[in-house]
């Protein structure tokens, strides 16, 4: 995959692209992380990228034809995803991830400050992302965060530093409880079914617990989920004891 | 403000901590941001932080006693609030942001990989945090993700760049469209409206923009939002005009 991003602060990327999971993914081939800066498409000579809004108000916008001209630069004919990372877009979702990690091609546009000219959503851009209900600086942050999200679902990224398959929200549910040793640290005890060898009552035990934690912190994702009819169950005990306390 | 992160990549932050408004705040002296290696207070010869599972599994979880220690020696006796990362955490929003905009120390711990001890989160931890429903490769994201949307809410951090007083989700609605110079980009025009010069037309434009733009993406950001009676007025027309078309 390749992965493009247009910032006004490209080395805001240095440290988490040189890093961890998203430089071994770059070593072993399996994305391209390029970080343009959108100054450099300036077309005046002052390389002014923003400017006064019309109609007034505090702060600056980000004009149009520098995003255009790296955006056309870049994609050279080709019709990349274009995802601009605003607040104002799709909340993003492991789901999301999944779609855009079928991709070949990958463009972030980044905003920074007030805002961007309106016409760069309409006439430019593909997707529009939000992360969450949050205000952040620019979109750095928000293109990171997709692009850590993305790369680690492709093939030969996580190897066996870690899997996916038991991820939060990749199963449905959100995970169990994890522990390692000490077995007691200062009195906190590891359950004792973790030490117990029995690996079939250690997954039953690790299904129920994963489906007690999003019982009692994310209801909403069970609404869909296909319960088995052990797992139906199990929280039907566990409305019972909710009802009993 | 000061705010320590606990990371197993440091280098990770230096991009992000090191450009931008997280610069110039630190710059102003309105916060310090520090970051600190677990490693550093791992009690073995091998610095070694993680270790199997009990009970087995892919993946590797990260040890109690070193993010324990880390702890320790940071708060010296204070006791912060101290931020866990973690997609089984409570959603990030504006609110949150703005409630621990008025801490003065904060102390985020990323965890990596497939996990960390449970004890961190039962005996350690204050507040749980998951910016949203994808997994990451770690902590790292959301805890510079969280630190940028509370610094720049510090007094004197934005200055005259921007303000966060029309930011979205601040004011409770999507944010009205932006516009800049050139006023025709290649057949591109901006709304007459803005060129017009008359200012309380402007503002209402503004407003009917960020009401109808909320409707259309985010009406659940409307349940709870105090309509003036034009701003009512104006919902029954767009919702009029949804019936009829």
């Amino acid at each position: 995959m390749n992965i493009t991003v247009l910032s006004l602060f490209p080395p805001m990327f240095d440290g988490v692209f040189g890093q961890s999971i998203l430089k071994k993914a770059q070593d072993k081939g399996a994305v391209t992380l390029q970080v343009v800066d959108i100054r450099d498409y300036a077309d005046n000579k002052h390389k002014q990228v923003d400017d006064y809004p019309y109609g007034g108000s505090a702060g600056m916008v980000l004009k149009p034809e520098p995003m255009f001209n790296a955006v056309e630069a870049i994609t050279k004919g080709k019709q990349p995803r274009i995802i601009l990372m605003c607040p104002q877009g799709e909340r993003y979702t492991q789901q999301k991830a999944e779609e855009l990690a079928k991709e070949e091609e990958l463009v972030f546009l980044c905003g920074h400050y007030e805002g961007y000219d309106e016409r760069i959503r309409e006439h430019l851009v593909t997707d529009e992302i939000s992360i969450g209900d949050f205000v952040l600086t620019g979109g750095e942050l928000g293109a990171m965060t997709v692009i850590d999200s993305v790369v680690r679902l492709l093939p030969g990224v996580l190897g066996q530093e870690a899997s996916h398959v038991h991820d939060s929200f990749s199963t449905g549910l959100l995970e169990h409880p994890h522990y390692t040793r000490p077995a007691d640290f200062r009195g906190m005890k590891v359950p004792d079914i973790l030490l117990s060898g029995h690996h079939a009552k250690i997954e039953q035990w690790r299904d129920e617990q994963s489906l007690k934690r999003t019982y009692e912190r994310r209801p909403d994702l069970l609404v869909d989920y296909p319960l088995t009819k052990e797992q139906s169950a199990f929280l039907q005990t566990l409305q019972r004891e909710k009802l009993d306390s």
